[in-house]
């Protein structure tokens, strides 16, 4: 037992709380925040609303992640699908269930995380509520809300031939991180280990960085919106599998070219997390400043994603946490 | 393996999106809903928006739950709470983190058991939009928005002294069935066994029915609201505690008549989980039909809730699961 960071168990709920609530700030878009039975926000709208959970296993290890990295990756992964449609996050539900032996250091690292996150991502956005729960098994699902500030939302259905496709953001800088971490940060037997980075060159670093503490270009995902956008997602699992997604929600085909996506080939097209903004823009269209144009919209001709003009087949990522022990690290 | 019940593991997760998607039905208050990064929910004013997840060893038990049960009792919870602001239920978000070897079966249940919930609890509002993961822990995190519809929200801080006390729902019965459980559907080592109703008299069914789908009156919620209720909030973890929580908030303290509460004192004060709604309303004002007068408010003295005249004392209710080893059953 550490007397200085006591586990979560040993601690009342409204004390863990507490240490929480003093961390996460206070949310501007709250008419109601956390303390009642439900947060209210400020009239903004129709609402733009979206969740996602990080499990501990399957989508993160202690031993690579600290409090602070799973927290503000929990906050940008959310943030980033309510950019994805042309939307201002405004507030953060966070349901937290933790093993009664977290230490509650951790869980304060977690919620300055949330906070970094909102501030440097998405200025103005903030926790509003959540629920904390025991568990065997940590995981962090956070709702994101947004609003649209009278625009249509941009889905990714109706991209159109002749669009200019193009890219805000990384392309597989975050999916070289999590090989740095199952290639370089695990012991004989394959469990996790710490992190040290002065094993890694500067290129190795950044990647990790990206991929625990990732940095969504949101902004983007308005500025798309404000140029008229057709369609728009984040890109989540992989490039080519993304595209491939809007292709077929748009009835549409798309042309991707490697040179104008950038970065290493290998990574850019099958690597997932970056949490990159997709878009399709109207042609001949001055694209927003945050975006590269990577390839064109055509008509759907039964191969969804041709990648220099070749067709892409496949899955397009890999997933190493699915094809690995749950219960190590 | 059975056939004919697959595990998730063994479909992909568009597979058991399209299971279950086509089970929860169409959100009418959602102009976008699953299957693009976020769901887009009709402006309707400000949003209230709650989050609360079920989590299997703490909050339930697979050996007493179906899927049928858990869905609707994950949808319950976080529509009292929506009902506790004044507000009206539009949409939910639905979080899964599922065990690979999860039954598909388990699922479309647990996905008619969140439809069921919303058609019976509160008509109008669906599932807009979800989350699937893989996990070691089955968990339910859902995310309830709701629409004021131009009234601001009833919090649980406005109570003044002088007011009546009243409550909608029942007080005590769902606490009453999770003892059956304890009591009755254990082996002789503690795990949990499957439930035989036909052990149980008239009562301690309706008391099991109550724990394992709950009925909320969520309706009176907005009746309260419209009806001019000074404070309310939804009593989760037992009327006394919950009370307590009210006063502290409105910086007052309650008179309770365990006599107008009605049922057997011994679990009407302290049992938790029924999601009744305690309000305050003016003196004088005639309540909505939902609600009976169950007590006053009056000046805080330091003592924050008096039952038939004696001050509350202790935390007022029992939490088995958490004392209990959160692997078995």
């Amino acid at each position: 037992m550490r007397d200085d960071d006591p586990a979560v168990g040993d601690l009342s709920e409204s004390a863990v709380l507490a240490r929480i609530l003093s961390r996460v700030g206070a949310a501007p878009e709250a008419i109601v925040g956390p303390g009642d039975d439900a947060a209210v926000l400020r009239d903004a709208g129709p609402v733009v609303a979206t969740t996602d959970t990080l499990v501990h296993g399957p989508d993160f290890r202690l031993a690579w992640s600290s409090g602070f990295d799973l927290g503000w990756k929990a906050a940008a992964v959310n943030l980033a699908d309510i950019a994805a449609m042309g939307a201002r996050p405004t507030a953060l539900l966070v349901a937290l269930t933790m093993p009664d032996d977290t230490r509650i250091g951790f869980v304060e690292a977690l919620a300055e995380g949330l906070r970094a996150a909102c501030d440097s991502l998405a200025p103005g956005c903030a926790v509003a509520g959540g629920d904390l729960t025991v568990s065997p098994t940590l995981t962090v699902a956070v709702t994101a809300l947004g609003s649209l500030d009278g625009r249509p939302a941009v889905r990714r259905s109706e991209a159109r031939a002749g669009d200019t496709v193009a890219l805000a953001g990384d392309a597989g800088v975050a999916a070289r991180g999590l090989a740095v971490l199952f290639d370089r940060f695990r012991d004989a037997a394959g469990t996790p280990v710490a992190v040290d980075r002065s094993l890694l060159d500067a290129a190795e670093q950044t990647a990790l960085d990206r991929q625990l503490r990732p940095e969504p270009p949101l902004a983007a995902g308005v500025a798309a919106a404000r140029a008229g956008a057709t369609a728009m997602m984040d890109v989540s699992d992989g490039l080519a599998l993304d595209a491939g997604r809007l292709a077929a929600a748009s009835g549409v085909g798309l042309d991707l070219d490697t040179e104008m996506i950038g970065g290493d080939p290998r990574w850019s097209i099958s690597g997932g997390e970056d949490h990159a903004l997709l878009a399709t823009f109207p042609p001949g269209d001055r694209l927003p400043s945050a975006f590269r144009p990577i390839g064109r919209v055509r008509a759907a001709d039964g191969v969804p994603v041709r990648v220099d003009g070749r067709p892409h087949r496949g899955r397009g990522g890999w997933d190493p946490y699915r094809d690995w022990d749950a219960q190590r690290g």
